[in-house]
């Protein structure tokens, strides 16, 4: 039976501003003629949205207005725009949350993450989609093959970020990595390293729980940081655990201490991946880098990496399911919140189902 | 007529440690199967020849043993061992001062630059070329065309770097490039820049010799650091400059102020190559890298570009000769380090002749 | 004085199909929100524009209605859509012909050429733009920096070809290239490989009139072929003046005992490029290219390459007014194809203008 | 318990030529300072070695003296030269046939595979090292992991063709595949791009004994090759199996009808890979390629993929026990060659084991 609007409810998760998100009715919009609107099924919560709501900003972007959050999330088409071709009502889709111009020189030549027109779902001054109902540009609307959920299709986005990484240091077979940071963008970065052919991997973090999820989603060894060893020491350990100096590091957490790692523990010729955002300024010894010519590269979010990210899953190659750790109903995003902010609970990836049908289990 | 050795005279150049250099006659070595003997013709002084006489040391190579300096050289073919097919007895040949072990995994996968087994002219305990006469391996000899002379040839080693710079940043028609730093190696990248396409380049320097040099040599814009700008100035004169952020911004300083300015002007999906080795440890902005996928690449030293280097040349892209400010004969070696060392008389760059026939004009 | 419309004269050449093309009034259209309104000013006329006026057809395409033709073009702004932000009236632009759907799976990973949703002018059943008024996207008009003219607008289309060519056959300093056709694609490819940095170049015609041409544009060497040469004799021909194997060779005539030698000349992990749309089926010495890992890669039309074009025109690196032979008024167009097709009086490229103003010097 | 020399038995397999091969003492060879000597484990069948037996030559070569046959090999260390530092006495390895001559321009850039002083085991007029003792450069001799047998090793030669075919298409997760034949070589080819990402796999014989390996190896679909299907109904099948065209198609028979499949099925800026060698002239519809500008690239041996292989095997990502079928003893090797020769007992990989110790199973 194909999906039908559920009368008038739009609940929506509305950012305010710092610490005042409230959730009410928004009329539920009508698609433009390549859009598709979508009943809302699955929305992930990343620490882009707990900064938001903690901090009122994430990075340089500021909520100044009133902005529905959510951008980790997958849907089902309830409605196609005139022009839609790729899409039909009943299809699942996981959706990607930014929308370039199409026309400047980035998107013409296949950067379209890196187009200054984005529209991104919960980046102010755009909407998210923590709502009933959303509308979407089609072609950013990923169909979900049969053997794949609406979770799995939620976390299709944070895993293209780890998809992103892993293809920007051009993991292949029999790569050596290392992963600074075991927190859900480590973790998808693992994921994705894995299923593209990276042997050996290392992978570090400051608390147990997350190393043990590491362990358990394929990590080779892990190196828990507590002060207890110097970098140097720390560098050594690396090697020593890999056998040799990682020929791609990623470093997931954007603390300096972290990417200084990577850098001197990276062998010659290799590629360092900045693919976590702390602060502007680090202290680094780039002539290491420099003398091995090893490459430091950022990734800024994902570009045609949704298929590659959801052929993973498709193909049985990896499984996401255990970085889902709670679920909530978004009659209950404020509970959501609290326990991603708080990591009450040790969550990895909370979720909050939109679709008012669902009944936790 | 061919070249002939000339009796036994083989007058060296040897480094005895921090300021004790000393000019004296060494045998005249023999060819291995593999190997040319040449008699030496022009041999140009480096920043690293003159930090050896100056600190006794360069980075982290330190002169422990009496070592013949020089490796920016050409010579002419006196002798030829047995295996050698691709030269013949009066060749005359620009000298790539690295041979690699030929058998690691860097080797044979096209990065020999890289090898840890690299043998290199004047870096310690390496023997340099600044004699009458030296043997290498053939194939590390590259053959000058007719219209190359011996101090292009000896050229052909800095402006190699360059061209590696430009390889790592991919340098192609229509790029705007930033350069900071006007001293050798900053003036043979702005060349093979230049050569490789480069439509609009902005170069920095604290001299205006430096700047005017460059200016000679093709900049389109020149920026003078002397205090009076902060660094966003500095980054905002460039981008001012060029009429938008370069795409490839290349240090040539290894000074942190500098590759700050590289890594704030450089544009989306662009490239910052460190070419210029400095201080260890530097801190940037590498946020700001990150966010605008810019890739941090290093250079050490070249691979594979002499044949591009010397085409350059041969083919009339670029003129080098303008870069030969001072000439010396080898037996006034010391006058010309004194030269190189002081900067007196502002040379760029200081070539030294080994052949006795030479005679200053 | 800004540009403005003249009135409600647009001429406008129209192919009703075999050896049936008439010049007509059509209304001026009115530019989409992301459109500009152009007032025409030059024309070329290309191979395909002379097929269908002489066959009907190019290709596998057919015109079945009435098309404009013409789809070499520049022209002046005239009318900004309200989204328009890149151009202003009274900008001189060279016109992109082909605009893509720009929501593939090409389109977003920078291969928009090969879209299958592609608008082309005078590419049935799309209308040209051999007209006195056309709208197109204003992303895909490039605006003409002041030093170029609008012959040379309208040669960005040709000449975009062969920088597609040269890219495909990425060439670089000291390639050494093989191209064999020295009609107009040849040509452009010529001029394109020699700003690329090919060191040697040498071309085959069957025309002596095409490869004097050549010459003066740059080629180091020409071969006449009529016939009496073998193949293997003109294989041979090609590695003794260029003094070894290319490591390119572009194919710019479709002609099957073209490519055959292309094919058999190019080195060892070189590339040939075919460039020439010709025959469906060829008999190939492939088994000679797998051995040499020779890459055989096929060219079409071209994908972010109008700004290279330009580029290499504005700096002074090729000049490609030598392939201007003949001009004529919009209201003389039939004669214009008539020595277009008939090649009465060597033509290289026939030019139109379409501006009412412009006088035959 | 090192392994030692077993006396002075050195029994070896000559070809003399066209139905020649005797097996005869020749004396152990002493290892150069930069090679080991091998006590000979495994040795594999290729369709090479049965060509020159069969008829003298293989493609353009022809065995004129007597030659020890046999290049897909695992031996174990039993003496090391003086220089050796990478193998100690009692390593097993697999050996990579082919040794460069280091000093080239395709060695020093990375694609040592298509050096022209070649020294490649069993290819005239090289001996190979179907023998109970060899030594071979120890740079080329890949130490195997523990959980590596012998056969495994041997095994590693035909499958870094498959390897370096899969790098020549540019395998990655999500790739959707065609391959024409499943001879050995067929098969590798569909093990290497199952372990390098290939979501879908189509493969094509004409034996059904080929096929059903190629599914127990993990083709999704098979299509026969029987004569009652047209090209084009092939064409359609293959794209109707997969659910679109391929975006990489890779010929492993050398038969035109073949390649002509691969072309014609391939997508839009596709690949084809040619990895058989069959007739020297082809007819195809290459214009086909040009317009859809897929590649045609192809693949000579290999070129730093014997590690790929070996951590394909040693991970777990692919099994290749399955393609042994048959197993003899040096003594019998004219019976292994009979085998492999009549195809009798439908062989796949046919091996001899050249330790005396060992007793078939």
């Amino acid at each position: 039976m194909a999906p039908v609007k559920n009368g008038k409810d739009n609940l929506s998760a509305v950012l305010y501003g710092k610490d005042d998100m409230k959730l009410e009715q928004r009329p539920i919009p009508v698609p433009r003629d390549n859009q598709v609107l979508l009943q809302m099924e699955v929305v992930g919560i990343c620490g882009s949205d707990v900064s938001y709501l903690a901090k009122g900003v994430c990075g340089p972007f500021v909520v100044k207005d009133p902005m529905v959050i959510g951008h980790e999330a997958s849907g089902t088409v309830v409605e196609c725009g005139k022009n839609v071709k790729n899409l039909q009502v009943g299809d699942r889709v996981a959706i990607e949350p930014g929308v370039p111009c199409r026309i400047c020189q980035l998107c013409k030549s296949g950067s379209y993450h890196l187009c200054q027109d984005l529209f991104f779902c919960a980046t102010p001054p755009d909407d998210g989609n923590l709502s009933r109902y959303y509308c979407h540009d089609a072609d950013f609307c990923w169909k979900l093959p049969d053997n794949m959920d609406m979770e799995e299709g939620a976390i299709m986005e944070p895993l293209s970020v780890g998809v992103h990484a892993c293809k920007r240091a051009n993991i292949k077979i029999g790569d050596v990595c290392l992963i600074t940071g075991a927190g859900p963008i480590g973790l998808v970065t693992l994921l994705a390293a894995k299923a593209m052919g990276a042997s050996k991997i290392v992978i570090t973090d400051i608390l147990d729980v997350k190393l043990k999820m590491a362990k358990q989603l394929g990590a080779d060894y892990t190196i828990k940081i507590d002060g207890s060893l110097t970098e140097d020491q720390i560098v050594s350990k690396v090697i020593e655990l890999l056998g040799q100096e990682p020929n791609a590091s990623m470093d997931c957490t954007g603390v300096e201490a972290c990417v200084r790692i990577c850098v001197k523990s990276t062998g010659l010729a290799g590629v360092v991946v900045l693919v976590g955002l702390g602060k502007l300024e680090m202290t680094l010894p780039l002539a290491n880098a420099l003398i091995k010519e090893v490459d430091v590269r950022g990734v800024f979010r994902y570009c045609n990496d949704y298929p590659t990210a959801i052929e993973m899953v498709r193909s049985g190659r990896i499984n996401v399911k255990p970085l889902v750790t709670h679920r909530y109903r978004i009659e209950d995003t404020l509970k959501a919140f609290h326990t991603a902010r708080t990591q009450e609970g040790d969550p990895i990836k909370v979720l909050i189902y939109c679709n008012p049908n669902w009944k936790p289990s």
